[in-house]
């Protein structure tokens, strides 16, 4: 699993020419760093008595923002997973018809595939978004500069992973699916960025006054 | 070096109520992600007959792309180590006049500090959108997705950072210094997500066309 890697490995394979890690897993490990800020917050927030009353919601949040960093986690795996298929199927030969017509199809499959990662990716980098918004409102006030910094992370790694969705259906010869997988793009897009900008607004005037 | 630690571990530090690493490091780590994928996409454009008029252009630039990453990782051991005397700054007793003046003094001098680095941060996240730009232009179009996922890193970074210099510069007694400060924030943070928007929408667009 490429969270074994240490940091500066990492870095190392994104830089080279190698395709894996790409884009999306960057992404994919961006959400992780977001949601875990998050968890920063909200571990600093448990056992404190002036947010007594919402230890239980704390205790929640901290689970359900765990979950969301380890599928992040699993998706930056996932990512490396399906670029593979779709690197070997741009090799196939189509000298022949009867090539041409196989190799369609095989990169349709997956071009398909591979645009689903990176859906998920923003579907979760969402779901982190919108688990910060609660992290601001009963998370400790010490720390609430992490979750303004988390929702940048977590706005980062939905854009970032919308590319990597687009890259893929502008290839797409179904355009029925290709523009069905872009439009919840473009509405996890809005919604997220929306979302994101107005929780960082929100917490950081509070700094700046 | 934090650098050396695996991915997981960082994570799990950052996740843990430890205030190290932080806000400020996640940020320094998002910067060098960012303009990894901007040397990634130059690698992949080193040699290519297409691109043969902007070799050297692209030999340049990833060069100031792995300094612009170098400068950014030893940014994340410079915010852990900035942090630590404003930690124990704020554990000073405050009885007495003297006590409360030499920790007044104290503060100050490691909030300032504790400022600076972040502000660094936000220079070099701003110096690789900018990096980004260029590589837009020169870099081959096959990966130029990758350099929109990039400057969404940097756009974090660059934001993130801005929190970590508001939190620190809230807190000093000399507001001249402290909006000396701010104004460059504001610099930075103007041009920065200007810029890296406008790079992003431009990339972009031609994959959703």
């Amino acid at each position: 699993m490429i969270k074994q890697n240490s940091i500066e490995e990492f870095l190392i394979s994104l830089s080279s020419k190698s395709p894996i890690p790409g884009g999306g897993g960057a992404c994919a490990l961006g959400g992780a760093i977001g949601s875990s800020l998050g968890s920063m917050v909200g571990n600093l927030t448990l056992g404190k008595k002036k947010y007594l009353s919402v230890q239980e919601d704390i205790q929640v949040l901290l689970e359900k923002l765990s979950q969301n960093t380890s599928e992040l986690l699993l998706l930056m795996d996932k990512d490396a997973h399906a670029f593979e298929p779709l690197s070997k199927a741009y090799a196939l030969p189509k000298e022949t018809e009867e090539e041409k017509l196989y190799k369609e199809q095989v990169m349709e499959k997956c071009l398909y595939d591979a645009s689903l990662v990176p859906l998920e990716i923003m579907e979760q980098a969402y779901k982190g978004i919108l688990l910060q918004e609660e992290m601001a409102e009963k998370g400790t006030q010490i720390a609430i500069s992490d979750v303004a910094v988390g929702v940048m992370f977590l706005r980062s790694a939905l854009l970032g992973a919308a590319v990597n969705v687009w890259i893929n259906t502008k290839s797409m010869k179904n355009r029925k699916v290709a523009e069905c997988l872009n439009q919840r793009v473009e509405e996890l897009k809005q919604a997220g960025t929306q979302k994101a900008d107005f929780i960082f607004d929100k917490v950081t005037s509070k700094l700046q006054s």
